[in-house]
């Protein structure tokens, strides 16, 4: 049975998964690879770091790279900078390359397909996108014969699990993030993950995969959740609306959409129903129709499993001497299109909009009279007295939902609404995606 | 850019669907595969009838199979007689198939695996199982290095919109059964799909694929959802579950469960949510953990989708001249081991008992009395006077949840219970499904 030597770099969360995958289940991948797999070397920061691993450790990157027997070298470190080095450099040496580093691939992905291609190399990164969810795969190959209409992703599991946790028990965003931290499921600085761009970087990989596109990630709109209350949550649901963060892309016609951002999705619908920290991506094809997907979004052994999706593609190929490489995304970089995203005062869809306003006669009359000068109609409108007397605010809320309007107008006529007297504190607005299943 | 020429067998759904998503995105995928694809030659019954595609038909096999510029033979006759012929054939020849032909899968596909590993050649199929779901894909790249613990799969559209009308209506199963024959949800003569030989074709398919097993679809235990009543649906929420028609399989040690039957999962689970015509699989892997995959199981467009996939897949290997095959199953043919599935007398699982007995004092006691000679305890009962008089049956139900208990007692004890004078009608039974998510 032909040998396949592997060099993980970085030895943290998934590294330390697929060495327990190979352990545990090195017959299974035997049985069916028809394929010896060996991790050869691994590349850590601390050699002396005690590791319970019989596996032999380097510091320098250098004894990978000149070692001719590693014929895959799965990148784990992360960031931008010696993941970057390292994944260029094996690339040109023509091994195959698998990665698990979504902001690597959202910030230089196109120019790492350049150089795979140019020197027909392989490079693999299903663990980069929603963990154990063979999301790329799909993208990739299941749909390649489709016009991607458009996609939701429920892509980071920390928020994901937050926004459940609030809407379960109505607890607040600071005490849920605080025992999210205390459980292992948000980090200690989790900015990334609350504020969005951890979900926007899978976004921009996405986009890529379904419409060919070459995008500038800093074109995606980025908005997280810190500032959902739980009286937003509330307010939703006497709605009929769940909120979640979404990561959304949408084609119409040239027009594409790339936003991550909290969402109303009806309470009904499948990805309201997508809890806890999984993630979940739902597409709409034009012949497929809907499709959802779903599964663990990170974690040592869902993404472990990916990085061995992936190994295990690359050592096929290599096994069969197979020295054509497969594009890096759908369609092979060149011909993929340079694409601005569409702007977001483009955007027409439906919003939930909160005021706190004085308590006063003439406030709903005065507000939805503004509204409607930017063209601005209400489908739902839920005022209720005082209830913000208790927290000193002086003010009462007054919440909306409207039919579908242009995000510009809703700006514009906002900024002019919060200039008001009457309006106590900015209005948050969220908006709502009414998709049919 | 290289022609690749297919031979559709067979111009039903599904093959217009191929046609149609050929001729409308035809750019796309010569963008993406880099590939040129024709619908060379189309098989079919009828070469008189007005089919509204420039196509050139034949009803002559020896056409297709004789003509050398054919690369992949796409087989969507359906049936286990001339559909074999013609797979057996194109596989003999080394070329490319391409099958959504669950039934000759299911009840043959180990000999086309050996055939097609003894000649190298390659046979997909997709479109087999789940429409356009790319499970099959799922258990073959994107799992293979996990055991699989066990997987559910809502794998029949047509009973499953029967379940959703008559939970969302409290309709009775005959009349669903009429409107969904009249708006083509169901055939004219529905058996294979209400009394679960569909989705035990495509569980064989998938228990092969899960377990490298080589099983005896005979060996499948299936039972459909004609006998279940709107009564039992009732019962069923107010014990806080929803009734589906599940194919599952469970692995636990060298013991693996192959069981198609309406099965009591509860409410709030996500497989509870796949309603209407959806087909859905969620899966437990050792390392990946739980994932779920979800969209239309059937129709022309969607199962043409994962056809065109395959096409891809074949053509890709095709044009790189490629010339290993890949297994037919997740391992080749030949490292598969022979299985007989666990006999249901073995099942240890909890049941939903619904008896209709006389309304008199001291019932309930004896019932549970002989329940518990055959160490079956009780979780839950409803009692309730009288709702059967008004049907003149002169009885009233006793519906209970028991604890988990072996399928062989279940049956000794009812076959006692049934023979009591008290008892008026077959006792009816239906499986629980107790995952935590």
């Amino acid at each position: 049975m032909r040998k396949i030597n592997i060099a993980l770099c970085g030895f943290g969360t998934v590294g330390k998964g697929v060495y327990e995958i190979l352990k545990k289940n090195k017959k299974i991948l035997q049985r069916r690879a028809q394929l010896d797999f060996s991790i050869k070397k691994v590349l850590v920061k601390n050699i002396n770091k005690k590791r319970d691993a019989e596996l032999e450790f380097t510091t320098d990157f250098s004894d990978i790279a000149n070692d001719k027997s590693i014929d895959i070298v799965v990148e784990l470190i992360g960031g931008t900078t010696l993941a970057e080095t390292i994944i260029l450099d094996a690339l040109k040496r023509k091994k195959s390359v698998v990665t698990a580093n979504k902001a690597l691939l959202a910030l230089k992905g196109f120019n790492l397909a350049r150089v795979a291609e140019k020197y027909n190399s392989s490079l693999y990164y299903e663990a980069s996108v929603a963990g154990g969810i063979p999301i790329i795969k799909v993208f990739k190959e299941a749909m390649t014969s489709n016009n991607i209409e458009y996609f939701y992703g429920i892509l980071n599991g920390t928020s994901n699990y937050i926004l459940t946790k609030m809407s379960s028990f109505g607890e607040p965003f600071a005490k849920v993030l605080k025992n999210a931290q205390a459980k292992g499921y948000a980090e200690s600085d989790p900015s990334f993950d609350i504020e969005g761009v951890d979900a926007a970087h899978k976004l921009a990989i996405l986009i890529s995969l379904a419409y060919d596109a070459e995008i500038d990630f800093n074109d995606i709109y980025v908005e997280g959740i810190s500032s959902i209350s739980s009286e937003d949550i509330k307010f939703a649901r006497e709605f009929g609306y769940t909120i979640k963060l979404l990561a959304i892309s949408k084609k119409n016609g040239e027009d594409i959409e790339g936003r991550v951002h909290p969402v109303l999705i009806k309470k009904d619908t499948v990805l309201s129903f997508i809890n806890g920290v999984f993630n979940a991506v739902y597409i709409k094809g034009d012949f497929i129709g809907p499709s959802l997907y779903y599964g663990k979004g990170a974690g040592s052994f869902p993404t472990a499993t990916s990085v061995f999706s992936d190994i295990i593609d690359a050592a096929t190929n290599i096994n069969k001497h197979n020295s054509f490489a497969k594009p890096v995304f759908t369609c092979s970089v060149s011909r993929m299109k340079k694409v601005q995203l569409k702007s977001m005062l483009q955007l027409r869809t439906k919003y939930y909009l909160r005021f706190s306003v004085l308590d006063k006669p003439g406030v709903l009359s005065k507000i939805s009279g503004i509204l409607g000068e930017y063209s601005i109609s209400l489908e739902a409108v839920i005022q209720k007295g005082r209830v913000n007397e208790s927290n000193g605010k002086n003010s009462v809320p007054i919440v909306m939902i409207t039919h579908e309007s242009l995000e510009k107008n809703i700006i514009d006529a906002l900024s002019i609404i919060d200039k008001l007297d009457i309006v106590k504190e900015k209005t948050f607005f969220i908006r709502i995606e009414d998709f049919n299943e």
